[in-house]
């Protein structure tokens, strides 16, 4: 997932009085606690590209679809998160994500402040890196990736696997609710793929890709 | 969706002193707020089938799944929960489903105290009515369902989208965490079946049937 909508309280809005407020009600400090529009929509009106923040939902629902696929379950699928703000979330597939959005909250904002899950793991289920898209792509070792976006030509889910597999590109979907890709990540695209004519959700999106590979993998 | 998670605090519990503190953070009567298992643990040990309850999660991210699929915005998807305490929730395929979790739980606990939402609207977008799973099935028309259960068959999503089509009869998945569905609802099955050999999130099974349905349908 790249780009994904899922970061804590950025400093130019710390002191906004919506924000602090529902960071007091919950016992926490304002840069604590995950941007959420649903809470901080008035603070969010100052925010650069903010039509592309504060919806850690969408990481929620498309890891819940993701890890619970039998793609994952069979240990074909490995999944990384890099954020709007250039985190890069490692998850071991064995991870149990939990299923309340609130608790899944909580647990993003440990992760978030103290860099893994559980925090004193030698082998986190959950370890945020800061860490940019490029250098995500150094560390998984591949030089440019298949892109899930709007404008591009439309392929079937198993075809797109199977480019996935032939050229040993990871696939990368976005995890914004609107807009489009930074160019610095497109530039990396060797294929720019849609699935659909128009636009989908990102879980659909996710769950139809690890679908198609299923297929392909002969899993389901 | 049968036997869903989704209910309103039952008046065994209500004056559980878990229940009150939460319902009165909320500024609501307990009756009034959904049973949540996040929130209601301790209280729901003396619930009957509490296995089976207070888990309103699995029906978000199912509708998500379901609402957003290319299946149901092409028109050819017609969604019902029915809940674990014998409501029948229809879905309009247009419906908008709450991205948020916690206005999603407002929303249904609206539903469920109305009956409808919006509540004075002649064509509501979601309508909550006391129904049986047979009585479901009646206003719809069928006789007997095609049953995904982990004790079924293998069976392809296609082929199960197929035998939907040419039978005439609708795909049933539990809505519940664990357990198995009443003997009343499995008696209605003319094909129990299964998608994969071990058990799987309802959301999972959701978009797997929903993905076989637009192969089938050549929509994707």
């Amino acid at each position: 997932m790249a780009e994904a909508s899922l970061e804590l309280v950025p400093p130019e809005i710390a002191h906004h009085p919506a924000v602090v407020r529902n960071a007091r009600k919950r016992g926490k400090s304002p840069r604590e606690v995950l941007l959420d529009i649903s809470l901080h929509y008035a603070a969010m009106k100052k925010l650069r590209i903010r039509e592309k923040r504060g919806r850690p939902d969408i990481v929620h629902v498309t890891l819940l679809e993701l890890l619970s696929s039998p793609l994952n379950i069979e240990g074909r699928l490995t999944t990384f998160v890099h954020t709007v703000n250039d985190y890069v979330i490692e998850v071991d597939p064995s991870a149990r994500i939990p299923r309340n959005y609130n608790r899944f909250v909580g647990l993003m904002e440990q992760l978030l402040n103290v860099g893994k899950v559980p925090p004193d793991s030698e082998e986190p289920l959950l370890r945020a890196i800061p860490m940019t898209f490029d250098n995500l792509l150094k560390r998984v070792g591949v030089e440019s990736v298949i892109l899930l976006s709007e404008e591009g030509e439309i392929m079937k889910p198993e075809e797109l696997c199977r480019e996935s597999v032939e050229r040993g590109e990871p696939i990368v979907i976005g995890g914004f609710p609107h807009g489009d890709f930074d160019p610095l990540i497109k530039e990396r695209a060797s294929v720019i793929a849609s699935i659909y004519k128009r636009p989908l959700d990102t879980w659909v999106v996710a769950s139809r890709i690890a679908s198609g590979c299923e297929r392909l993998l002969k899993i389901m």
